[in-house]
């Protein structure tokens, strides 16, 4: 039936697992409340009001963002208390500002006495309303923010506080967690992640500064820590639909993967060894994060219509903008005929998912469909 | 002034050069005339209609599309004779038919005898109207399509001309020129193309068939064609906006290129060198075209907020989903400061503008800008 009705689909699309991405959130709820943190989850991934109702069981929570639009996007639908992770430049201040009088309870990132400054100024012609805003930390070297005892992290605090703005606290990244290869690996990410904020805001703390909230997050270091002592926040997004990259990681097994882009076969080339399927470049996305990792799994991992591997772990090899290729060996073309439906495991949720905008979600219990709508864009 | 309007918009987004659009366009149809053939843009890159009007100096012509969406897109601003190019499944010939029941002049694609069956039951049932039907052909073993002398393709067109179904003609895509490394290269890969379709009619209508369009087509081959006799049609689409992966070709050098992405300067790190941008994974594509090419650009080649590539020669070095990071050596740091705008060259255009709902398109002569929409999904 639910098959069925999948096949009706144009493809190529999204399907979404309910059950599996219900599964996915409630364990990593659990893992927040165990370790005694608040979870703020990352919307970046599914960009979907829907998934973030189902993080807070139909209510409403904080939560994080990559972009000012998600940011109108999610407060458009109650979501207010909402940190945007991605450094602020002076330019963006406008919109920013234009959503906290809109009530909207924002949370900025920056790490440049600049920018503390640009703040400052918008507030003073904006109003600061209820506007907070978060340092970023650097603690492995991987992408933005101020190395823990860089001594503008204080001069920052001090510059914003000053000048009654109101300084949130310190957020990072443990973005090098991606580039580990074992669980092991993951837990020394996590206690380098938390050891290196616990440290810092005990630094800010020394200095007079209150209520610092400190925040840290990823998918892998949240589901590695042992504990995060000194952490009163985490932010991780990917978990929800977990990825092949994610799998790899041994953050999750390859069952807990919620999220598929439902193909057809629309070529089949038994002399050149493979099926052509309709999701190419643009519907799997062009990112190849599983080529570094143990096991290559090319643009994706080919499922069957209900969602499990094929038992001949095929991939897709190659991509072009509107095909994809699978190789397959000569004796098994018998099995895929033209207008074969087949399900294919995206190597990077986020990436893969904002190609479209919506989602099919499909509940294997009661056999029901809806569809989801994301926000793209910026 | 252009440079002002430039700096407000908010990024990261699209903007394309107006003149240099407009002349890799002048110079595609001039070159499809000197060739005496139709050119039959490929709209799956710009996938606008304004574009496609400037390729008809104001006017509607015949069109290429890649998806059905685009079918629909197109033909509701009035081209309504279209080639969708990508192999049909039977599953899609429901809305395929929909399209030609509303007047649209649509050809299919299609390879398998099976799918030509399909479509005559569904001519049966919806009418086929003014719809015809393209045979594709395989002349480099790239992806799609029987091979030349493939006794299928004489009873295909039997099966669809007996059944009343209009017998299009002939179609390829020389996909491989996309592998070779020079001009030479690019045109034995054109002679290719050319020959095998030519030879491939010839023995259809020594079959009897008659009035047999042999439409062949990609930017590298037809830029490099030495003469097209035997073929009817191009289709072209990359060339419009041109991108560094073509330049690498040596398809177009890089002042052709008409698409960047504007973006900020977000973060400085001068101990890690690298500037941080808002142009991320998400803003550039994560295609890597250039990686196998003479000089690889990374995700992307930087230039200033005028569109001049910089005199450094900076890449985007990394990426992450709204982060890029740009290589820079110590010394250049005071030349960027956080909110510089700067521009990047995409290695894939067709990927790049697919994140993206909108261009910003700017006219440096009258400095005038507008906002183009385009259609993505499917």
């Amino acid at each position: 039936m639910l098959n069925d009705s999948i096949a009706q689909l144009p493809t190529p699309c999204l399907v979404v697992d309910r059950k599996k991405l219900g599964h996915n959130i409630e364990r990593m709820s659990a893992r927040a409340r165990s370790l005694g943190v608040t979870l703020r989850p990352h919307m970046k991934t599914t960009k979907s009001v829907d998934v973030a109702r189902l993080v807070f069981e139909g209510g409403i929570g904080p939560i994080t963002v990559s972009t000012l639009k998600e940011a109108e996007y999610f407060s458009g639908h109650g979501f207010t208390d909402i940190h945007y992770a991605v450094g602020i430049s002076p330019d963006k201040l406008e919109r920013a500002f234009a959503l906290s009088r809109a009530g909207v309870n924002l949370i900025l990132t920056l790490d440049d006495p600049e920018v503390a400054t640009a703040v400052v100024s918008a507030a003073a012609i904006h109003g600061a309303g209820a506007l907070r805003v978060a340092i970023e930390i650097d603690t492995d070297g991987h992408r933005a923010g101020l190395v823990p005892d860089d001594e503008r992290v204080v001069s920052i605090a001090r510059t914003l506080t000053r000048n009654n703005i109101r300084f949130h606290g310190l957020m990072t990244h443990a973005g090098e967690s991606y580039n580990v290869h074992d669980r092991t690996g993951l837990e020394a990410h996590a206690e380098l992640e938390r050891s290196a904020m616990a440290t810092c805001a005990s630094r800010l703390r020394a200095e007079g500064f209150r209520d610092i909230v400190v925040s840290v997050g990823s998918t892998p270091t949240l589901t590695a820590a042992r504990h995060l002592d000194g952490v009163d926040e985490v932010r991780a997004g990917v978990y929800m639909f977990q990825d092949l990259f994610q799998s790899n990681l041994s953050v999750c097994s390859l069952p807990d993967l919620a999220l598929t882009v439902l193909t057809t076969v629309i070529g089949r080339r038994p002399d050149l060894g493979f099926l052509i399927v309709d999701a190419g470049g643009l519907a799997m996305s062009k990112d190849r994060g599983t080529a570094s990792q143990h096991t290559d799994y090319g643009y994706g991992l080919v499922c069957d219509a209900s969602g499990a591997p094929l038992p001949q772990r095929l991939i897709v090899g190659n991509v072009m903008q509107e095909h994809g290729l699978i190789s397959l060996p000569a004796a098994d073309f018998g099995r895929f005929p033209l207008g074969t439906k087949l399900r294919i495991l995206p190597n990077h949720a986020c990436m893969t998912a904002a190609a479209h905008d919506h989602y099919h979600v499909i509940d294997t219990e009661s056999g029901s469909m809806a569809v989801w709508p994301r926000c793209n864009g910026w």
